[in-house]
This record gives structure tokens, sequence and C-alpha cells, in this order.
């Protein structure tokens, strides 16, 4: 996954530290599948995933829409050239003034999942359209969603009733099958769930109109992933199931599908050692870790592609670990990791797969390491 | 903890957003504790605890010293007065280049746990002291440090021995007990084997002369913990029973026990919801979570003390979350937090005990949040 344009920008720049070089070309790709794959669904790039201008301005010239956590990511995809018409403020847990700086923005479009949040909305954003987001089980997800947020889909019929009560435009259902999904399935069981909302309100006379699908999309680590088009067939079956010719909109928001693949981290081994004369496993510490931008191995929950400049030698298995003085900045070591044996201190690691949930998690000054630099080309 | 001058200084500026607010004075006495409690090691304040110029310019007037884990680290200790004599580079995981930076800014004073890292030092930073850090297990510690840095005492040997044919100063042996160890036996086990590596080196006429026992001392969350004068004695009777009257220059490195107990975290509480009408536990969701600066509460690790507004009402078994969209973001699940029945939207919540490991692991910039803020008082 680092592609050629990576290869030469790295062997050209030679940038000095641990970096992210990111290919607008495969983002481009990866907007053009979905696009492709889920023709009749709104495509809202979930922001988070990684806010750098240039991909923004990418996105919004290719006539994405965003998904916001905050009013700093609506600010950013409205300098990129976003229109409000083409921003939702995604996160459930907002407070009321961020509500209000939002529609003071020209944001119409918010998440819920509770009676609390639509109060909130009907005060300082009145007449916003709001979806409610249901709880799904999240199973087959590698980084699961827990049960943060979203409400049980009959008290999502409640949530909606009462923003309808209060004057907002009760536009729809959400869910997120969990992050890095690869079980088809999952979705199928998430519509039926937003398809009972439909019914219920219905027959109280409110019509939903929306189902936004969420993300879940996954990037290809060690191992295969559906592709974007054997998604787009069981998410229109599952909906065809469901929904039968009274179709809704449907909105999706990929983050980690749409960059995940993207961007590649450069980094250095800076010490290999081992802990004892008997020990079995080689340590390798690289010069980023969980503080660096890699706080998705957390429970080695991610496992991403390395690549080294020996990888044709012999394998052995090693611990891998960040450069900080925490002993918790460990990335594998329940599930060791095999690199060659000739691995020498100095030898630059690329880690794949990285261009999602990296540049924005990394600690801002941990141990006085500085943020992940990013480069977007 | 949340001292009168923070509350007059919360009270008084009403800074906007979570911040973290530092008592200096409590950081005087807690450096005033440790020197009486230890009056013959040398204090070296482990700077990634809370690199805040203000704690260090203090902490260099009353004469610590500083165990720093990067060349940030360094200048950061230097640009507050310190000399490069009162300063180790106490990260065993170091890129040559950066020891050479060190060594260019006249730090003469290194950890070591392998070989390769000895050969290093002695092509860059030539008869400098070098002390080499032991594995320890751990145990009774809330954070423990597993086996990432250190090696086992018999490769202690082994690398010191080394260091000294290659013209290094080899000084001495280092262990860390874990950090917020409350287990006061846990340093009689480190001695031990600490005294067994002078002893094999003082057969070959290689005389070690320090002990670094590193950090680990607590500071006080929802539980009580020993004073640093138990510490110091526990400490001081391990030696006494290991060394006899041949005791070693002894160094220490407080970093939590420094300034945990001097900072407090402002938060405001941003929703209270269920997830269904017979949800046992509300979530409450504050304005910042594991991704803006608690990222010690991973796995539940520390618990803090939350006060709020309300805490003479009756309490009720809460899920506390932070502010993202990411269900990682979540403080305590497992193990529910009591927090009044009557708490509302718009509180004020203080995070108290700090002061420490909050700042620096706060993520840059995730999901356009800002990192967290701090005020040294």
């Amino acid at each position: 996954m680092a592609t050629q344009r990576i290869m030469d920008f790295l062997a050209t720049r030679r940038p000095e530290g641990p970096c992210l070089v990111v290919d607008l070309d495969v983002v481009h790709d990866n907007y053009q599948a979905f696009r492709k794959a889920m023709p009749n669904s709104r495509v809202f790039y979930a922001v988070k995933a990684n806010p750098a201008p240039e991909i923004l301005r990418l996105l919004v010239s290719l006539g994405s829409s965003f998904d916001t956590a905050s009013v700093a990511e609506i600010e950013m995809a409205l300098d990129a050239g976003a229109t409000p018409d083409r921003i939702s403020y995604g996160n459930t847990i907002k407070k009321e003034r961020d509500v209000a700086r939002a529609y003071e923005l020209g944001i119409r479009l918010y998440a819920v999942d509770c009676i609390e949040e639509v109060e909130k909305i009907a005060r300082v954003a009145p007449g916003s359209q709001v979806f409610c987001r249901v709880l799904t089980d999240g199973a087959g997800a590698e980084w699961p969603l827990s049960r943060k947020f979203g409400c049980v889909p009959a008290m999502a019929v409640d949530v909606l009733r009462h923003a309808n009560l209060l004057g907002l435009d009760a536009y729809g259902v959400s869910f997120h099958v969990g992050s890095q999904q690869t079980d088809l399935s999952a979705w199928d069981r998430a519509l039926s769930d937003a398809r009972m909302v439909f019914g219920k309100l219905a027959a109280e006379g409110i019509n939903l109109r929306m189902v936004n699908m969420g993300g879940g999309f996954p990037t290809r680590y060690l191992r295969d992933v559906p592709t974007a088009q054997a998604y787009g067939e069981a998410i229109f079956d599952a909906l065809s199931k469901h929904f039968g010719n009274r179709m809704p909109e449907t909105i999706i928001e990929p983050g980690r599908g749409m960059v995940g693949n993207a961007g590649v981290i450069k980094s250095e081994v800076v010490l290999i050692s081992r802990k004892s004369d008997n020990d079995e496993a080689r340590w390798v510490y690289l010069d980023i870790g969980k503080f660096g931008g890699l706080a998705e191995t957390m429970d080695e929950a991610i496992r991403y592609p390395l690549v080294t400049p020996r990888d044709g030698d012999e394998k052995a298995p090693c611990v891998i670990a960040g450069p900080t003085c925490d002993s918790a900045d460990v990335l594998y070591e329940k599930n060791l990791y095999p690199l060659p044996i000739s691995l020498t201190i100095g030898d630059e690691v690329l880690i794949e797969g990285t261009g999602a949930y990296t540049t924005t998690y990394s600690a801002v000054a941990f141990n006085g390491f500085e943020p992940l630099k990013a480069y977007v080309i």
C-alpha cells in the first residue's frame, strides 16, 4: 500500500523523524469506489479519520459531504470549501453552546441519541433535521463500538417523537456497525432495527426519510477485506429486503475506508535487544508508538502491515514497542510480530494502512516527542 | 486535593473548556517531603510527568535534578536553569544521533539496558556515566511496567562490564518498581538484585557506586497511600540490609509523587443519558476523556476522585465517558462510578490528582478538540 508516489516522496525528501505520507490519488480512487458501489447514498466523509486540509479540499471538489465531531471540525470543512448543507454534526455528545455555534455557522443536520440532546437542539438550533442513533451489537468489528453511542430502537422512537413535538424535523435513524467491520450481515441486522423505528413512527404520522448507515467500512491491514462493491451489494440487498419499494434516502460515513489505505508512516528502528540471554523474542523499538499516533494498537486491536528493507530474509517473532518511557507504549506483545532476523538499528520501517486515526490521535508532547508530522501529496 | 488557591483561581478566572490547574505550593511541599524522607538521595524529577516550565523552574530553585526522556526534555530542563550535571538521559531507548546531541548539550549520565545501547553511548558520548536498568516484577503497582525496560540482573552484569570495557564509567544500577507502587517491600526485592550486580562486578574489579531507585512513589487518588516518610524508612532499611556499611549513592526519580496531587482538572458535564428505559446506570459524558489527557484511565487503571457541586446528595452508579466520537473514550464502565442522582448537564466536575501524566498525554487534535490547557499557579 506504499504507492510509488509515496516511495518517491520518501526517497527524494528524506524527512527526518517519524511521519505520515498520504497519497491523494488513493483517496480519490476510494471516493469513486464508494460512489460507484453505493450510487444512491450521499457520502459524508468522517473528518475525524484524517482532517488534513488537502484531503478535505479534494473531497469537496469531488462532491463529498462531511460528518463532523466538533465545531472545530465544522470550521475545517467550511474552510475547505464545503457549504453548510454538506455538513452534519454527527457527534451525539454536544455542549449546547457548541450546537448554537454550529447553527450560527449554518449547520442544520444533527445526531442525537436521547431526549436531553433533542432538547438542546430544539432550544438553540430550531427546525433542524435530527437523526437518532440506534445501538447495534458491533459483532464482527475489529474495533467495536460498545454502548457509548446510541439507544435501543424502542427508545429511538421516543426520542424522534419528542423531536417532532419540539418542532424539529425528525429526519431518520443512524447506526454504526463497528469500525473495520468485515461481516456484511451486520448491516442487515441494523437495517431491520431501522425499519422498525420507521414503522412505529409512521403509524403515528411521523414519516422518517433517511437512514444513516455510518462507517465501519474497513481498510486492508494484514488480511483481505470485502471490496466496496461487495459492501454496496450487501447493503442494497438489505435495504430492499427491509424497505421494499419505499427506499429511504441513505447516507454513509466512511472514514477509515476513505483514507486508511492512502497513508504510510515512515519510522525507524531505534533499538533491538533481548531481556536475557535465553529470551525467545527480540524487542524491536521504533521511533513511533502508541502515543505518537498508533493509538489503535490499543489491546493490539489493529495489526498494521510492516515493511522493512530486509523482508526477503528469514524472520523470527518480535515484541514491537514505541520510544517513550511508558510501559504501556508497546504495540504488539501478546501476538508477536515476525520480522527479519537481519533487521538492524537504524533500518527504516514502513507502517502501512495508517492514513486514518493516526495524526490526530498523536499526543501533543508526551516524553517531549513532537506530534506526528504529515505530508499529503 | 483541590487547594484553596486552585478553587480561588477557578472561581476568579472562570476558564472556558476543560483545563488543568497546578498549585506550585503543593509541588514545593512534595519536594521537601522527599528531601526530608530520603535526605541522602539525589532527587531527579521525572520531567515527563509534567514538563510545565513553571514546575521545572521551581524545582531548579529548590535544588532538584532532572530525569529526562528525550532531547526535547533535556532542553526544557536546561531552559529552566538546570545545569547539565543535574540532568540524566533516563530513557533506555535512544537514537544514536539523540545521544550525540545530548552529549553536545553537556549530558554525561545515561540509562542503558543492553549491549547495543552501551555501544551507541561509547561511540558518541565517550567517557560518560551509565547505569543499567534491571527488570523488576512490578507486583503491587497500579500501572505496572511490564518488561519493556531493563534486563535480567545477570545480563546487567554483562552490560556494565561491556560499558567498562568501552571506556564508559560503569556507574550503577537502576530499577523501577512500577508506577503508583504501594507495596513497600517492592524496593527490598529490587535492592537485593542490585546488590547482586554490585557484588559480581566488584569481584572483577569494577566498582559500581550508584543505585537509581526510580519512581513509583504514589499519589493519593481514592485510597490512602503510604507517606514519603514511610517510603524513606522502608528504602533505608532495605539499603542497610543489602549494602550494610558500604552504602551506594542513591537517586530517586519521583514524577507522579511530585506533581500528581498538585493538579486538578476542571471539566463539565456535557450529557447525561440512558441507553434504554430500564438501563441501570446513567451515562455521564464529560468534556474531557481518554484522548484529552486522561489516558491513564486505560483499562480503568487509575480511578481519579471526582468532585461535583452536588456531592451531598444521594448517589447512584454511572458510566463515565469522554466527549469524542470514539467508543474507546470511556473512562469507567467495568467499575461503575457513583455520582449524585441530582447531577445535571452543565455542572462542573473537578477531577483530582491529575497533575501528572495528563497534559502531555493529551491528543493533539482528536475530533478537533484542542489539547488540554494548563495553568500553573
